[in-house]
């Protein structure tokens, strides 16, 4: 059963404690290495092309995430995916803003074709736009349907062989044939900054003990877990993203690995 | 009554949404973002001259924020700057640390000079410095009284057109003429870094629905009916920063108005 | 007594309220301006070389933390240490991931050669590659004994006439010949990024109004005493880094200096 792959994989995750390496924006940089550490695993975040070769000998996998680039983190990005193809790091792309500008949208593209993701993981209009769909993202968030998002993201998960992960009120797994549908969270999860992004992190984490499709939904399946406990203990933004890294430690792995249905 | 435009104008603010572009200081990236998301707005950030043309298309409003200058983000801050400009997208300079370094004295005077901001908005100190009081800061705090900078904020507000939005115990906003006072807020405040900065980035959020006098006080507003009412959760500083993003999403706006006298 | 050589300097920190420029990570920029901020000091953070000048004519000391290395960066670090030097600015060199890529390693052995930092601050692992032992990091976790570092914490003392404050279950500073232990903290702490980090900007705020022995020994004092206070608070986190610079706000400075022995 897929809830009992879930589980394991999290469990596994836990044991090895993989280090991550993340090229991310720099909005969402102390979320993404407090919730990495809470989870379980380890951060590190370099964007200088000189230590990669180093740092992806010690990794066990790699998050890009464009959602604040510049001339020189495009190259340092296409720098270590070189590096992670090379020495089989396995790596998730994080489109932030694919569509709100060109910059973004070529960005992802280019990465995509290059580079083969094991996992693309954005809301629906990001996986729409990159999909080939002509819907215009507003800035970083999403206002499209997830469920309209289901086709663009097998298209796209089979046209590059990936793993396609679209964050919404039901998230949605897919490897072009398979799909996998998680539950939980909370709205407040959208009034804090770099939710996604954590998401995006936790599913590199796991692609450290698994294959991407129980990689993504695990990592989905951990943030709906985290976030539907921490929505019991708060009210407003800032107190839920306070017990929501709590409740990513506290983490209860079968009701977590239970969220997620075929 | 001017309690009734701001009501109006907070109203009129989170009905939008507006997409502000941030372009600002590493060190407040995050409070920042939260902090737009709690009122009702959009952030996304951006230091990336090749998409500012996109996100100045679907932006509302734009931040520029000098707390952490390069020689990189100065020539993307005239970039943007220009592209408002010509696209009538308003926006506000937060002068931060003026008159600590001639850097961020000069950057924050280019800027003024060029490209005529809607709103400058910094403590007694940057703003004395601006007009060009010979008063030395220390960093990015002020120590210099609030009211002694009143004068200054005219003069400058006067000479370059602009509204001048001046924080400190009871917030001053002018356009050389018209003043208003806010009054709340909590000493706690200046114990978190950033709040000057988010009361800057709420600013550029309600200029995209009401002119810059309206605009800079609302703002102002906001941030003092949140900050009293999260004084009274919260003794110490990290627990009073997250009461007072909670206080944000909250909010009652007519309290809120109310806090404006003229 | 050390006690109450500690107890004064913490006192004198505080009436001093120094300035603490940063040259530091991006990911922890919030947490050690927030931290400086409620120990009573003043921070700010600059990596532009334009302004170093300036800066370090008012600050009182200055924090180099090697965690997100950019080529622009370890010039701008060269530059600032440079000036520190000249104009006789004590400094802080946190060695964040030395022995997890060669650049890190040589960065920080560059900079203690050439500029002679006040104090090195690390975890056992950075110390002991830095002293040339042979342990690999792991990221930027330690996994090596304390204990085992403080061989290698003397040896780099006594050959660069520096002090070393290695961060632990136990905290050890030495100066090569005096060695202080400092017990307190919480297994939490590691549980946050940026911990590490933060006890470096305080020493850094120490080094305003004390020797570096007693700086060093202080920052741990007060890093271990919030830490314990806040373990009492909070069982996870998020929760617990709240508490964390709440309790560096509330310090009991007498508690503090109690958990230092010789």
């Amino acid at each position: 059963m897929i809830q009992e792959e879930i589980s394991k994989a999290i469990t596994d995750m836990k044991a090895k404690s993989p280090l991550v390496h993340n090229i991310t924006n720099y909005v969402v940089m102390q979320i993404t290495a407090n919730a990495l550490l809470a989870v379980g695993a380890s951060p590190v975040m370099t964007f200088e092309k000189e230590e990669f070769e180093d740092m992806l000998s010690i990794a066990s996998s790699l998050v890009i995430n464009i959602g604040t680039l510049t001339s020189i983190s495009i190259e340092a990005m296409h720098s270590a995916c070189k590096i992670a193809n090379k020495k089989n790091v396995p790596f998730v792309l994080d489109p932030v803003g694919a569509g709100a500008t060109k910059l973004r949208t070529q960005t992802s593209i280019d990465i995509i074709k290059n580079y083969n993701p094991q996992v693309i993981r954005g809301n629906a209009s990001e996986i729409m736009v990159l999909a080939g769909e002509s819907i215009k993202t507003k800035g970083v968030d999403s206002t499209a349907n997830v469920n309209m998002a289901l086709e663009a993201g097998k298209h796209l998960a089979k046209e590059y062989n990936t793993v396609v992960s679209i964050s919404g009120e039901t998230d949605i797994v897919t490897d072009g044939n398979r799909v996998l549908y998680v539950s939980g969270g909370s709205p407040l999860m959208s009034l804090n900054t770099g939710m996604g992004c954590t998401s995006t992190a936790i599913t590199a984490a796991m692609l450290a003990v698994s294959n991407p499709l129980i990689a993504a939904s695990s990592a989905m399946c951990i943030m709906a877990e985290a976030g539907a406990m921490a929505s019991k203990k708060a009210d407003a933004p800032a107190s839920f993203a306070v017990s929501f890294i709590d409740e990513l430690y506290k983490l209860n792995i079968s009701n977590a690995s239970n969220r997620v249905r075929e």
